[in-house]
């Protein structure tokens, strides 16, 4: 039975000191463990990979998409099986873990996922050793001619990704994700309270649809747009992203860096370009 | 010399369909390493504790407070030095690294903080060990009696806490939080891109001048409040906890769970109680 996304509660509502007692409806959060299961049939291990909050919902892709982010795997072939864990004991599932098994034959570098390497009492690695690892060196910049996009659907957009919202309404607690097709007909939306993890849920919405690179795509968050998500949304290719709210500078870098196309402030009819603007289509 | 907290950028601004060139301002995005010196004198180890994003300033503020956290610290005595790390070549100062070094003779539990443990194939530990591992089991709940605040104090917060944002104005880009006496002085606000950020950055700072624990203040965040949030604030021994935005299920039942008082929607002379209300004042 899936859990549900919304959780009613008592509540004192003030409004200046008046006070009167009523219901509100909460996004839940719950845990989610993600184990990764790997290596040849005769030495399977397993991985503890993530431990995150999550709104319950789409828990494979969330996790296929954190796969693809962390550059563990780059196709879903690469999967051999997605499954809640079962207790030992009472056999009932676990709807907060979520076992991922890789094929056999699949290798990825489990030394890139140790991060809390213990290194000597030198301080000499010091050299931004770590910190370039965030670079994402190994990512190729996106091709230039993917998309031309029409400022008219741009500003579309929102109202879309507000319909297809079904809990923000009633929360104001969740955060979405869309990934749309270049005349604004909406492929996926998804709804977390966590930003990252409603880009991994559509990124890993994709990845089960065998549509990456999305080079063809527009993707759309409802916050901000900060260096991860768009390290999230330049390894699934996708080549023009969009912000209800502020780019930082490290996304605005990044951005640049891999060609991709960085609109913000996309609301009320208007949006700011940051880079790629090549993409958007020159009116008449 | 520190890092600038906005930078400016050449953007596209379009207002409907018609274009212009201007300038927007970024709030800047940097990635923080913190390192964890300990252990005996002459067996000094140093591991790699966290990778953030985060706004630069208060980095070292940042750094104890996401120590405390961590149940690594509970007091700033515990703490021996704190620096940038400096390049073995150069000489030069790592802006974007910090290292903590502990007291000698300071002790915590370097397995908690192990969390890609490595396990057998078997699933038998699936009986929810890791996700308890949250449930703050060592934590103690608050007292009862802290304060009792009045619901005109609690109105006046968000005005304050916007008085006091400096970034936020320019950017869109910037999470809060302050810490208030009863009486709505601010004892410190903290800015940055990362909302967990903000608040570890605020306990780091109560944290420095040995105000733990917080029971007679008010945290104020300018978001939504989540487990985590609820989860340092309780370590910090706030009692009462307020967002503009929602707060989630699992932040309520936390909230409930150790007696702190939770406040959400605070803002437009409205605010809604979730738990640990005897501590909002009754008018007569």
């Amino acid at each position: 039975m899936p859990q549900p996304i919304v959780q009613p509660v008592d509540i004192q509502k003030y409004q200046a000191t008046q006070k009167q007692c009523t219901t509100d409806l909460l996004a839940v959060e719950e845990p989610l463990e993600i184990r990764l299961g790997y290596g040849p049939v005769h030495q399977r291990k397993v991985m503890q990979l993530s431990l995150t909050m999550r709104t319950p919902g789409h828990d494979f892709e969330l996790a296929i998409g954190l796969l693809l982010a962390e550059g563990i795997i780059d196709s879903y072939q690469q999967v051999f099986q997605i499954k809640y864990c079962t207790s030992e004991d009472s056999h009932e599932i676990s709807p907060n873990i979520v076992r991922v098994e890789l094929q056999a034959g699949h290798c990825f570098d489990t030394n890139r996922l140790k991060r809390n390497l213990l290194a000597n009492s030198s301080c000499g690695i010091c050299g931004k050793a770590s910190i370039e690892a965030i670079q994402m060196t190994a990512c190729p910049a996106l091709p230039k001619e993917t998309i031309q996009i029409n400022p008219a659907v741009l500003l579309s957009l929102p109202e879309r990704l507000q319909e297809a919202q079904q809990v923000f309404g009633y929360t104001g607690g969740l955060h979405a994700t869309a990934l749309f097709e270049k005349e604004a007909n909406i492929l996926f939306a998804r709804e977390d309270i966590g930003r990252h993890n409603s880009v991994d849920k559509v990124i890993g919405a994709a990845l089960y649809k065998n549509l990456l690179p999305l080079h063809s795509q527009v993707m759309l968050v409802s916050g901000r747009a900060g260096f991860e998500l768009i390290q999230k949304a330049v390894k699934a290719g996708v080549s023009v992203f969009c912000a209800i709210g502020a780019p930082s500078s490290l996304a605005v870098d990044t951005a640049k860096a891999f060609g991709l196309t960085l609109v913000g402030f996309l609301r009320n009819q208007q949006f700011n370009v940051y880079s790629g603007e090549w993409r958007i289509a020159n009116k008449k």
